[in-house]
């Protein structure tokens, strides 16, 4: 039987485990990367590893979702990152270098690696052929170290893309399509892996396009065979050598399939607040529109930017909105200076910022009240762009530079049957790849500074007692589905300051759902959580795994859970239990819950049906799936513990 | 006896009072503007005055100190401002556009115009013959409405400029000697016109360099005759009907006369933290360096990025050290990006950031712990980059981009000597200023809003009591010398998204000197401050008056005051009190305060002599220097409950 080209790359990779979906497997990790809000944290678990050095082919270390800086509490985060960088032996990219993704990707993404990132949209580098996943810090901070990333092998389903796009229609319409087919939650515990005629229509730049935003999907990945496209891609970076040609057997045997033809796409658009509450962008045309933004990891590119500044090239943007362009990267930026595009949007109104995530995560140009902010961006999760309440839509950079040029959401077409001389930008590389990596990355051996430079918001990090028998404790939080790891911790930019200094940010825990949690969880001796379907989806965060277990929390019961926060509640040693719709209605917040398990048994038996008793009334059953390795790190109170003590045995033997 | 050009400006406007040095005036206001922290209030006191339109020529709103939008406070104050702007008359430069001074400089200062703005660094209007007085926003609110413009006529200083800046000494170095060889309160109560066959070696935005900064000196303004080198300024600037030819007449006396030959300026850097902390570059050459920083409204022009790239070109910033250029008006930003300079830029490891007054407020770019920023800002006031204990030096772009290159404070000469092909860029216009203007400033005619848009952190304008007889409270803080506005209300971003409502920015107040004030503050029924010297030099804001009244404080006993802060006092209804040193000595914090005479009846009676009781105990002597005028408003309980009165009163003889 043939293979999938997923699992060609983990078979490659495989250190533990058989191939087989649902099983869990270890693979050895050949690249890493983490941003600002992520890699300090994976760094002081690395440092609390005890380990000298990075074992990883590459490590990578941004500064992207706070470059404006806007506290010396972030400045001095970056300071200590490129010291970590420097003595672990990691790369650093400067403040203002660009998004992880998109830095990366220009620099050192290449086919049939692995790479894990601290950060959910690490799929980008699947439209090189690259198996991209987004994770926790701490599985960052032990794959850095030499450890292999476990993962469940995941469902492979092939979506075989036939035809190819019309004018006006992009690789962001084709994610987007299917975010308008299926919903947030139908990737978990998947692979989306592109096949079909289609693929050699869509140049490397739009398959990350498509593969950055299949996090949205809640999929483990998305990944695209390598070809003449990807080889052009790679020469044009100046990197042909790192070119691999690879595809799935022909005779590969998915577990699913989707069929998208291309030709039937048109200019779609997600509506607040949700990047599965897609609508063709003609049904919500007329839309007024306070602010457009064009930027992020998805849409951020030299190559996104060049059909923006050509559609504005001698127009105006509406002077009822303002239009901001962040570039991804400084590369795409100086590319953009030097062809004159800069000049020409900033002479059509456009406000040019510096390379960031920036408004994608509510660090900086957050929406007025009441008002309409139309993103190329990859999630409108409410809240998110940093207010409550909203209206945050998702579109191609064509759909946000015909909304800036009439005030109001525009399907381009019909501002092209409007005006004349408009026509479809369509897709264009730039004529060579410049810039910006050499002077803007440290490289290990260039580093600058003498050992790790921690600030004083730079505080330790907790660690968990190792699990106990006895789990009893209120129910603190019921919450609706669908909660994001953006309702636990924000990644507003008050919120962000925090993100190395636990016991302060755990006071924004669940905030945005109930302002008393922190204080009623830290009262509190220890506590469940109690959610819906698809709890924790959204970013990899771990923080947001982290925080509750500062504040004594159990567990969380769930109708079900995002994969990621799954994994990063077990990696801090909280229990993860799934209960049935049931329960879930029965269940009130403020009830008392006690496991009637041994804990400490039933998680080390491997026992997966689990009994709660509430309010010493009634009984229900809880689920808790999860391996023995999983069950190993539940018991020692976290990975991190864990981790350590494995460590320290290993010293003690020798001693 | 001939006349001193700002003599001539003065009496071309003169509507009250009698030019004689000392003496209050009232000039008619030709311009105005204001920026975003200062706006909302300006309007929103504007809208409480009952008028219909703006009576000014010109009046501006800017949005350039929290460009970044890290909240939606901050962009619903920017929607605000564009709603009064185009509901009241004024033009509206839309976030993005740049600095105040710099953008209003490009489109709108002219030769012999009187300018009011709501920001201390107005006088940058002065290297243009322009007469431009920073001011409270309340000023500039009653301008708006046709009001004079009341000063008392400051002493005219004569500059008498003499020989040429030799290679790599800049504008910025002229106003850095300045300020070595005087303090920050040189300039209290004075004009620094400036004379002499120097003059017409000096560009007409080298001019505008040094006119800003002397707000340093604490000078009313400062004021350059105009020229061939104005006229060509303005033919470039496409405004060549703007030009008028001023200049003193040639047996003009001065009070003071200060003589700066301009062959013997070297490189200079103002140490921290204080502007006046000047030292030759060479004598902290070698501090190693963290950030660099280029940009403001003093050195953010084309002409002050031009020469960083040309040092820059085919070279790279230090690894060690961030530089960050921040253009100071997107005319700037895109003339650099059209003339290549932002690609140079950029290759070299710059940063270059939204055109913005961001870091120099702290909103923005804040300097890690324990590192070292050197800056082509004005000010380095300790805390106003954002953080305690900050060391930030301030130099000209050419020192910046030195230091940028080695990482450590140099002088570009030192540099140039070990780099043979390091020429000293001198200075370069551009062959022709363009852009941003048209499709960033909405015109009144081009208002976009229906009427004003207020979102709910918009607090309504709170109004002071009329004042009453016995004034007695605790004497609440006492501080030392040169308290800074930036001390009474931080402009950092976490305070400022607060400017426009007050009971919530009242908790900021002086929290820097002591963070119990606030709350003891709100608590006492009324209290005292007490200060040393120079009480409330820095910037015009009028929060650091409007907040302590919010508190219930009647009056500051101070040893002096700055002008427009003592000026800020009056208009809000606080009693500005003038101690000696003795009883300064003498009080301490907590001592009851008790006014021994009948408040009401002293101001109004003209009496300058008042008695202050200590603890029931002691009696000393306070100052009160106010004019008939300035009275009144106290009486009142401030500016706005007069005016509003007045305006009633108008209403009442009609009916």
């Amino acid at each position: 039987m043939g293979q999938t080209l997923t699992e060609k790359i983990l078979e490659d990779h495989l250190v533990d485990g058989e191939i087989a979906t649902g099983e869990e497997v270890g693979i050895a990790v050949d690249q890493t990367i983490a941003h600002d809000l992520t890699g300090t944290m994976a760094w002081l678990q690395f440092e609390a590893l005890g380990l000298d050095e990075v074992q990883v082919e590459v490590a990578g270390q941004h500064c992207d979702h706070q470059t404006y800086q806007p506290d010396f509490k972030v400045s001095d985060d970056h300071r200590f990152l490129r010291s970590a960088a420097g003595t672990y032996g990691a790369y650093f990219a400067r403040p203002g270098t660009g998004i992880l993704h998109q830095v990366h990707k220009e620099n050192f993404t290449a086919p049939g690696k692995t790479l894990i990132g601290a950060d959910s949209h690490t799929p980008t580098a699947g439209g090189l052929g690259c198996l991209g996943i987004g994770t926790g810090g701490l599985d960052v901070a032990t794959a850095m170290g030499g450890a292999p990333y476990y993962l469940d092998v995941p469902e492979i389903v092939n979506v075989r893309l036939e035809g190819a796009l019309p004018e006006w229609s992009t690789a962001k319409d084709v994610i987007l399509e299917l975010l308008r087919r299926f919903s947030v939650k139908e990737g978990v515990g998947k692979v989306f892996e592109y096949t079909g005629p289609g693929v050699e229509t869509l140049s490397a730049h739009e398959r990350t396009v498509i593969t950055n935003m299949g996090t949205e999907l809640g999929a483990t990945t998305s990944i695209f065979p390598t070809d003449e496209r990807t080889k052009e891609f790679f020469e044009r970076l100046g990197r042909p050598e790192d070119f691999v040609e690879l595809s799935p057997d022909p005779d590969a045997e998915y577990d699913d399939e989707i069929v998208v033809d291309l030709s039937d796409i048109e200019p779609l658009i997600a509506c607040p607040s949700m990047p599965d509450n897609v609508v063709p962008v003609r049904e919500v045309a007329g839309t007024e529109t306070d602010q457009v933004l064009v930027g992020s990891c998805t849409n951020g590119a030299y190559e996104d930017i060049l059909p923006v500044a050509k559609m504005l090239r001698d127009r105006e943007v509406a002077k009822r909105t303002e239009m901001i362009v962040a570039p991804g990267s400084k590369q795409a930026a100086e590319m953009a200076a030097r062809n004159g595009l800069t000049a020409e949007l900033m002479a059509a109104g456009v406000n040019i910022s510096e390379a960031t995530c920036g408004a994608c995560i509510g660090a900086g140009h957050v929406p007025a009240s009441d008002s309409v902010s139309v993103r190329t961006f990859n999630r409108n999760f409410e809240g998110r762009s940093g207010m409550e309440d909203d209206a945050v839509y998702l579109c191609s950079p064509e759909v946000a530079a015909a909304t800036a040029l009439t005030g109001e959401i525009t399907d381009p077409r019909d501002l092209a049957d409007e005006l004349d001389d408009l026509e479809a930008p369509g897709f264009e590389y730039p004529e060579r790849y410049i810039g910006a990596s050499e002077s803007d990355i440290i490289m290990p051996d260039q580093a600058v500074d003498d050992g790790l430079v921690k600030g004083p918001n730079i505080d330790e990090v907790p660690l968990k007692d190792p699990l106990g028998s006895d789990l009893t404790g209120p129910a603190l939080l019921k919450m609706p589905d669908n909660i994001t790891t953006d309702h636990i911790i924000p990644a507003t930019q008050e919120v962000s300051v925090y993100r190395s200094n636990v016991p302060k940010l755990s006071e924004f825990t669940l905030k945005r759902v109930d302002e008393t949690f922190a204080g009623r969880a830290a009262e509190a001796d220890g506590g469940f959580l109690v959610a819906g379907e698809n709890y924790g989806q959204g970013s990899s965060r771990e923080h947001a795994a982290l925080c509750p277990m500062y504040l004594g929390i159990h567990g969380v019961l769930a109708q079900s859970f995002a994969r990621i926060h799954k994994s990063n509640l077990i990696n801090f040693g909280l229990l993860p239990l799934s209960i049935d719709a049931e329960t879930y209605d029965r269940i009130e917040q403020g009830d008392d819950v006690e496991l009637v398990d041994d804990a400490v048994e039933a998680v080390e038996s491997g026992q997966e049906t689990l009994t709660i008793r509430v309010n010493d009334d009634w009984e229900a059953t809880a689920h808790l799936d999860a391996n023995e390795r999983e069950r190993e790190l539940l018991a020692a109170g976290g990975k991190l513990p864990h981790t350590r003590r494995e460590f320290a045995d290993g010293v003690d033997e020798e001693a």
